[in-house]
């Protein structure tokens, strides 16, 4: 059969993630990877999730291995919402959503909310992963300008004077690719003009809790809560997506969405059809390692103090080893800082070059609306040692500098 | 926000699953349920997971709770193409994809072959949780008349004849709701269809292992390969489905896609966008258990047994208890006999009555194709305990009975 004449017209939208075909390189010992966003295995609780298992298995295992319902363990909603609510804004737990992975939670909110051709705004660049999920849909994507503050949110409001958009996708804290994060001031601004023009938001919050410079920032959904002086998520545009792959282990696949519950209620729907549920075990595994609060802070506090550091390392050693022309931005905070070659120069090139001296990272072309930024790259400096960054960082400030002299 | 006016269109089509929400009555204790599909809890091997996940965090936990590929664990993969294999019909691993569960399968090869509207051939009543995947795509659905034995492939080759399908959807063994049986003579003549006419065909076969009386059939995969006299996958049009959850346990959420590489190669893509990848130390607890091949054999045989006597148990309590003019399948093997009641009668209002007494099932209505099936109900006989299936059955038999009196 020529199954090229058999597939779905969307089938046709696809295309195999730059980053998860470099993900296969990455797993190779001799190469030093700043690819993936992979977290550091060796900050794995893994004694602790040991623990865990055996715990469950012990006591619930029948349970646990058995079918559970679409919305996830009770009792980790109940966690999670006791997690987000603040004072007078209380989240409740049937507002929350367990997914298999914050990617699911794109995806769902994707084949609940987007109609073919649908505006919806986003930053440029943008996360790649929602525009894997999103491109069936063909949308028509509308770039707000961003600094190294984020959203430009002033450029935002002649964008929502002018017309209706069906939804703005961001991620506010450490955004992936750029790193660069969302100030308060400009949150709060944001949440109104949200409020303003009846929009939809998607908040895709998965490294926030990764904090190295400064507090942690108030969420845009707690921005317009408070924008609407409102105490309940009911009332509120924005849907917040969560997740413990980076606070925990991205393996178990588990995350969740935060919403009105009508939004929550079609989701719930939509992810039935999709995969019943995420893998009980793997929620009560999570559920028994942050039943103790005090352990999840240690954790948190560990991974930011080691996070805080290999992003020092990796910054401090491009500055010395980056030739000139090159700038990259200065993250406060999650897992990447995004590098800007000279105007012309080509990211994939120096991937190619690279890759032979055991050096990998991800262009961010793909991360671009519209035919740009190929001169750009993503660095990860979560997931190799010390050692390696300082080593990789090094041989890729060679191979720029050669390919600089060649240019 | 008035979130209607903003869903997408395919949300409109979206509807709660009758059987997800019964599974929710499931969970008190005092109802005896053969609503959802559940195995046994009581049979899952807990303490060889237990076990399994200990080893596999001791050993290589790192990579266990770590991003894995899309394509999923190749030790696993490795081993469902050797299951799968049957002497020069041999499997590779790249035509195998791990998904969250089978119910993933039937999303991901929605995505990746179904345009709206397209034609696709089914059996009436077929599984519900196709049905809730594909909706949105607005099939449609041509049914195969059935009988005792499955599929009328005799009055299947004149509607091929008639028309070209963009898929035709299959459970050729224990079919859920009906629990009736494909003979091997009609799944080669099926096979020779298939080829005859290029028809992609998927073949859901959750409960192939689960045989009670007679042998394992062939798959309908292994027909059309012997059809075309082929040694290789690729070659065939049949997308074969298989789980651990029937055969394991289903919390843990892990089953396979085995079809042709260029659909494989899709289905990745579109995993890749759905969920990145299935829980990794689902996997990995999943073939540290079963790469013991004693091991496998004797839980499948172990499973045979008690649902053998649990099937022969409630069929000999119906025929004792329901009344007059109530008929039921006779399944060889798998979880459900389905129930017709007289014509008129209505199976959501015999549930209502039987809550009541504590007694729980699933309506099939939603299982048909057409505005039909009112009075038929599905039963499961795996999950229930001996003296409960007796107590259940006797009550259920009481509830028609009294309702039957006053038709």
């Amino acid at each position: 059969m020529n199954w090229d004449t058999r597939f779905a017209h969307r089938t046709q939208q696809m295309k195999r993630s730059t980053v998860r075909e470099i993900l296969k390189l990455a797993v190779r010992p001799d190469v030093i990877s700043f690819g993936g966003g992979l977290p550091a295995p060796e900050l794995f609780p893994v004694e602790r999730i040991e623990q865990a298992a055996e715990t469950v298995l012990a006591e619930r295992g029948r349970e646990a291995l058995q079918y559970s319902t679409t919305e996830g363990m009770p009792e980790l909603r109940e966690w999670v919402a006791a997690r987000m609510s603040r004072g007078s804004f209380q989240i409740d737990p049937r507002n929350i959503l367990i997914v298999s992975g914050s990617q699911q939670g794109l995806d769902l909110v994707g084949r609940v909310l987007l109609d073919e051709r649908d505006p919806v705004l986003v930053e440029n660049p943008t996360y790649v992963g929602m525009l894997s999920a999103w491109k069936p849909y063909e949308l028509d994507f509308h770039a707000v300008p961003t600094d190294d503050d984020g959203l430009i949110v002033d450029a935002l409001e002649p964008m929502l004077r002018q017309q209706a958009y069906k939804l703005m996708y961001s991620i506010p804290s450490f955004q992936n690719p750029q790193g660069t994060t969302l100030t308060a001031p400009r949150r709060r601004r944001l949440a109104e003009l949200i409020v303003e023009h009846d929009l939809p938001f998607y908040e895709d919050d998965p490294y926030g809790e990764l904090v190295y410079d400064g507090e942690k920032m108030p969420t845009v959904l707690e921005c317009e809560a408070a924008a609407r002086g409102t105490t309940s998520i009911d009332d509120c545009n924005v849907i917040y997506a969560g997740s413990f792959s980076k606070i925990m282990t991205p393996g178990l696949r588990v995350g969740w969405i935060a919403a009105a519950f009508p939004v929550i209620d079609k989701l719930v729907q939509a992810k039935q059809a999709s995969d019943m549920h995420a893998s009980t075990l793997s929620q009560y595994i999570i559920y028994e390692v942050i039943r103790d609060a005090g352990f999840v802070e240690n954790h948190i506090a560990k991974l930011r103090q080691v996070y805080k550091g290999r992003r020092d390392l990796m910054l401090q050693t491009m500055a010395e080893q980056f030739p000139e022309g090159v700038t990259w931005t200065h993250p406060t905070g999650g897992l990447f800082t995004m590098v800007t070659l000279p105007e012309g120069m080509n990211a994939v090139a120096v991937l190619e070059e690279s890759v032979k001296h055991n050096v990998a990272f991800v262009p961010t072309d793909s991360f671009f609306i519209g035919d740009t930024g190929h001169n750009t790259f993503r660095l990860n400096f979560s997931n190799a040692r010390e050692e390696r960054i300082v080593e990789g960082i090094t041989r890729l400030g060679q191979v720029l500098k050669e390919m600089l002299v060649k240019a």
